[in-house]
């Protein structure tokens, strides 16, 4: 018998309609299992065609109770846009972990999108406070877009400001705020007013070895929840000390990222793991005065959570292209 | 513009036709760039679903001189022949280095059965005889046929001795000897026979942790080449020692299999590795009498310089399937 292989384009995967409500399940369940040490992800390596700050990753993972085993190989290009190309591609395989055999190619950019919106949102739930309604978003590309949609999903929000250095940004985030969600974005120019007065700030820039410290101390509110999803890039080292509970995704490679590569350089000592969080072996919010921060870096533990999800509602529905083997 | 992908099924890929002789020339060309340092390889990550010896490794390579950037996704699980399933399968994703974008997903069980042979081929070359013209292969699987095609390629064969536990292996191998490549190929039943009073002797079975020593102190000839693709599995001890060079295709990874992982823990030190050898940092064979082993472990590198080779003449020939990204 000829074995078949399902292939998922970008296209292919948008129109499987995987709602963002079950990916944020899912990614909360993995971090679950990896907190109890039950996901098989070594380290990801990469190659650096070009120089600069161009990369391709590997990024394994073995899911056992979620059955899913398989590989992310993403590109990241500074210069993509100038382009007119995005600056994250690639593909991710999903493999049977019975045989080894591949199951699925798909495109990875919306995966990645999602799942990165979802993790931040997994953060949220064990560290904001549950009523936040007030939402701050400095940088408005795509993360913007899918952390708007995926806090949405697990808050009550009412009011969402929205910074961004290129104008257009910001209003495309506050059009798609108003015209798919039904939510109120008001477009800001300062970026204090995306961060002062928010129970939940997401900053969603580039990422830089070298923070450009737009927020400074006393901007994030007491109580507050935020997620820094470009790392450190946006805050001033005293902006940094007011973190009452600083958290990453996970540890070994928040390790890895700063005491090889160079990053969070001048950040609090981390409290928990996001897998440490969801397992319950560390405590989130305790009051509602902290001040919670989570600095997630990306797993292919996510990616490998969701992919399966997507696998199966493509066949469902009839989408994709398969392949011989 | 939507961009393209090219996807080869494994039919796909050996309809292209890329030629052995082609396939020793780049992979000798690989390697002379690594000897020189001038690969990008970071380790192979791996998962291991299921225990036991199951593995899928992650091989990212990038070769500049080559303009080529890439990872094998290979599976490796012991009991799929069981299943009627192949022992290796897996895919190899292909990328443009100035964009990051991925080019082609093709199958990877053809490339690997060739470029490993193409490896022992380049080991050959510069550690046999060059009128090397009788050759025994012990273990007569993928690998023992494309052994045989490889070391045709460069050398003057007139005479080959199969031996195999399994009989029909050994026989298919003389079958395909005799149709394909009009060698004399005899089956022999005594391992012995396969290694005393050959110039090359490639022993190509499964891998294993504890060798079964099968070929003992005096059976390898004076002037004679080994190329381990088993690694050291059907060696004693004593028949190592009798090795005067022993060499690795990459010292990195050859350290890393004997300290980390158990494997070579009977062998000669190494001599030198097949970069070294083809940069000419280290000598090859020097004289008529030395007995040189090669144990190669495979590499990504040596996918990454077969690959373009493969894409290229797919477009030529209209091979494929183009798929949108």
């Amino acid at each position: 018998m000829t074995q078949k292989l399902l292939y998922l384009s970008q296209k292919n995967v948008a129109a499987v309609g995987l709602p963002m409500v079950e990916i944020i399940d899912v990614v909360e369940k993995g971090f679950g299992e990896m907190g109890q040490k039950q996901v098989e992800m070594p380290p990801k390596p990469g190659v650096h065609p070009g120089g600069g700050d161009n990369f391709i990753h590997a990024m394994p993972a073995y899911i056992p109770a979620m059955n899913s085993v398989g590989v992310k190989w993403v590109s990241g290009y500074p210069d993509n846009p100038k382009k007119e190309l995005p600056y994250i591609n690639g593909l991710l395989i999903l493999n049977n972990p019975e045989t080894g055999l591949p199951l699925a190619v798909m495109d990875c950019a919306w995966i990645t999108a999602m799942r990165t919106a979802a993790a931040s949102a997994v953060s949220a739930k064990y560290l904001a406070r549950p009523e936040s309604s007030v939402m701050g978003i400095l940088a408005c590309g795509v993360q913007g877009h899918t952390h708007l949609e995926a806090m949405n999903t697990l808050f009550p929000l009412k009011k969402v400001y929205a910074f961004d250095t290129i104008l257009e940004q910001a209003k495309a985030l506050a059009d798609y705020g108003r015209d798919t969600l039904g939510l109120a974005v008001e477009v800001v120019s300062d970026p204090q007013k995306a961060v002062t007065g928010c129970d939940i700030v997401v900053t969603s820039g580039p990422i830089l070895k070298k923070p450009h410290e737009t927020i400074r101390s006393g901007w994030v509110d007491e109580g507050a929840f935020v997620s820094c999803v470009d790392f450190d890039s946006f805050f001033s080292r005293n902006a940094l000390n007011q973190a009452d509970k600083w958290t990453t995704d996970n540890l070994a490679q928040y390790t890895h990222y700063r005491d090889k590569v160079g990053f969070f350089q001048n950040c609090p000592k981390v409290h928990a793991d996001l897998g440490e969080l969801v397992a319950g072996l560390k405590k989130g919010r305790q009051n509602d005065q902290e001040r919670t921060f989570a600095a997630n870096l990306g797993l292919a533990m996510e990616d490998m959570a969701v992919a399966p999800l997507i696998y199966t509602l493509a066949k469902e529905k009839n989408i994709g292209t398969w392949l011989p083997l």
